[in-house]
């Protein structure tokens, strides 16, 4: 090989020649990372070119998915697209999944559970595309330089070490060697220029934008009141706040208390937001440990901030991987678009039946957390979130130690240890029956949906177990 | 699991603990990294306990041994060890190995080809025994905080990523998260803490020192021309230069030149060097890629330049990884025990047939740079270095452009390109068979070793070919 090829040989002239040197065939499996979250460009991209080039009966194991990628209904029904892993699924690809879309039902799995998937082998990917803001000829690329940036790469990094084939996606080719690289070289088969991977304005949008709802931050001052009287609210603690904007408000209520009582905590997990990063630069989070940005300014902060470190799928969530960072967890906020009277939650049907939500990090960090805080509002509209019986279980109602909703804080009766110190403390507690009952007096039990018996979805729990399934709506 | 035993879980009392729970049997293979090389503490205090616990026939698979590892030839007699994978030997240990002390004849590897080994499914480390100055309770450690820092972990990764047991050993416990963590907690099992692991004073004594031998500074200055006048010499170069000496040497006499034609190098690559630091550190080399320190103080500039780079041993030199750095070297320089006229090189048995040196990364630069250069004295005492046929071929000939001997410069015929140049630009070029014939005129023809048909090691391609055998002196 002469010296020139020898140092450009993955550089492939556009993204058919990519694909078609990537040994693609039908019936394989592809995959994609999701940091752009609504802002991705990537996906529909190559499904697109994937499509025109005729491929058939592909697996499609993206991170998750997000409302944008409504094209891929069209992929499935010309047999594009066969089978599908996500982590979620939104809009209209939700709609028509949930309306028996897909012959074979849609595998959900947690972020956690998606690694130990591809690390027990169920899920094989054979080619991944990682769009990327920067990356030089040889394939070392981070998502903090270039013109895009989405941040973290936690996501991709999985896919780049278990691939059997590597395609970078990247906007600006730069110097050799690009640094720091979050995807070694030793991991990329192909890199390929395109104009662009995605927006990163619209990373912040949708499940992680910040809230001005007064009720979301009722909630999230109540939750943050809970934090702050719970046995884990000491100096060193660690927290996570999952999407939502209740969830992902409460750290803003943490704040001044922190302060107050001179506290800061090691570190903040998960999905990393400028609320975040504003209290990691004042000392009060000292570490930031990123599997993805949660919005432009997270993303900006990861290549200014030494302490805001990013860290791969594996070592975020994987409950067989040697050591995941939520088996450390203090406390997790998350969300719940339904949560039953045994604590069960719903993030993946809406009350419709309809698939419109994301596993997420869901059940990953309330099995690993000491303190997993759901918070919702009560009723949505005339929905109640508070439920006897969730329409499908994401999480395990044993996962779940506290509720708190804009009616009133419920305690699991598994947890009187955190029951008896939030009320020793003055927080008003009640049951969650209670709260049930509530409910349907604000909204009247609602009619049930009616299901037939076709399997439509599997919710699979982060050990790979069927924790669900998701059946059809009757049309 | 309660809160502090799920924090604490992977923490050993002491380290005949960590064994006992490494799930160690009789007949596994346990591996070591060699990052502090004459300084190690590691290995021997690790395989003394085991000895002691009773434990035999297992394959030790360090990435390389020097003279410190004498106490390896008792565990070997006493059948604690009875196959031995390493890069070198030196000491009392290639004496014995030499004089059929091992029943299966050692293999030797070279840097890339090791992690070669390992992926394809040769090499299966059982458990790895990985010493670090810093390490936190989850595993999350790095070679550039604490005490004994011997900077860059590349080796140690490669056996962190693919054991089934990954053992750390700390002089210190540090807070989580550990950071940068160059090896993360996903991938280690357990911690103990030890009271040394090594003494990086140590790191750059024998083959790394910096060298005031007036016969090596005027090999390493004519190496140094050739390079100049080469038709790599440009701006953006990059270079390599292996162990030894001489080739170590080099660097500094490229500096002025650097200099005078406003030249600096995009990167070097390999064992890093103070030497190397300096020239960085003035701007004159723009990144170090650092699979291992080649002295304390490259270890301390591990810790304080940005771009200086820890990348992996399969980052490094793997000929099966996706992309070797080594595929991208310009020019390497490197050392010789023994060069014959085909310009195959020996660098693992002595004039004597005993084996005291190391294949290190000398295949896998000299296949993969543009320009490789062999730097060795003419003789050595009596013994001469240019021979016409080496005793054992660790890089073949046709990977070998140009040696640079105190006697004369000598090109392979493949590169007539090189040879035209060099004369050109009036470097005085001679045939490898006229440094022959000088050299058995000052030496005179040897007496030929003996040897018996008793093979005692092979020597293993960067493929996992065998592309030489060891056979036992004739005692």
């Amino acid at each position: 090989m002469d010296e020139k090829t020898k140092t450009s040989r993955k550089i492939k002239a556009g993204l058919e020649q990519a694909i078609r040197d990537s040994g693609l065939e039908d019936g394989m499996t592809i995959s994609f990372h999701h940091a752009f979250r609504a802002g991705d460009k990537v996906i529909n991209m190559v499904m697109d070119t994937i499509a025109s080039m005729g491929f058939k009966n592909l697996t499609l194991a993206p991170s998750s998915l997000t409302g944008i990628h409504s094209p891929i209904v069209e992929h499935i029904r010309n047999g594009v697209v066969t089978k599908l892993y996500t982590s979620g699924i939104r809009g209209e690809l939700g709609e028509a999944i949930s309306r028996g879309l897909l012959n074979e039902p849609v595998h959900i799995h947690s972020h956690g559970g998606r690694v130990h998937l591809i690390q027990s082998g169920e899920l094989k990917i054979d080619v991944t595309f990682i769009g990327v803001p920067c990356c030089d000829e040889f394939g070392n690329a981070n998502g903090i330089n270039g013109q895009s940036r989405c941040g973290s790469l936690g996501y991709a990094k999985v896919d780049a070490q278990h691939a059997k084939h590597v395609v970078m996606l990247t906007e600006s080719l730069v110097a050799y060697p690009n640094h720091p690289a979050s995807i070694t070289q030793d991991y990329v088969d192909a890199v390929v220029e395109v104009s662009e991977v995605g927006d990163p304005a619209k990373i912040g949008g949708g499940e992680t934008r910040l809230t001005s709802n007064p009720r979301e931050l009722l909630i999230a001052k109540r939750a943050a009141d809970v934090i702050i009287h719970s046995p884990y609210f000491k100096q060193g603690f660690n927290l996570q706040t999952g999407s939502g904007g209740a969830s992902l408000a409460v750290t803003r209520f943490l704040e001044n208390e922190m302060v107050k009582q001179d506290i800061s905590a090691e570190f903040a997990l998960g999905g990393i937001t400028s609320t975040m990063v504003a209290m990691h630069e004042k000392g009060l989070i000292k570490h930031l440990l990123d599997v993805q940005c949660f919005d432009a300014g997270a993303a900006d902060s990861l290549a200014r901030n030494p302490n805001h470190i990013e860290i791969s799928a594996n070592e975020y969530a994987n409950p067989s991987s040697k050591g995941a960072v939520v088996d450390r967890l203090d406390i997790v906020i998350l969300s719940a678009l339904e949560i039953d009277t045994q604590f069960n939650v719903n993030v993946i049907t809406g009350s419709d039946g309809v698939i419109r939500g994301a596993s997420g990090g869901h059940c990953d960090t309330a099995a690993g957390a000491n303190l997993a805080i759901v918070v919702a509002p009560l009723v949505r509209g005339r929905i109640p979130t508070v439920v006897n019986r969730v329409l499908n279980t994401v999480t395990p109602g044993e996962s779940v130690d506290v509720l708190v909703t804009d009616h009133g804080i419920a305690v699991n009766p598994a947890r009187n240890d955190v029951r008896q110190q939030l009320v020793s403390k003055g927080i008003e507690v009640v049951e969650i029956e209670t709260l049930y009952q509530r409910a349907m007096t604000l909204t009247g039990k609602p009619e049930p949906i009616e299901f037939d018996d076709t399997i439509v979805g599997y919710v699979r729990y982060r050990d790979g177990s069927v924790i669900d399934v998701i059946k059809r709506v009757k049309q």
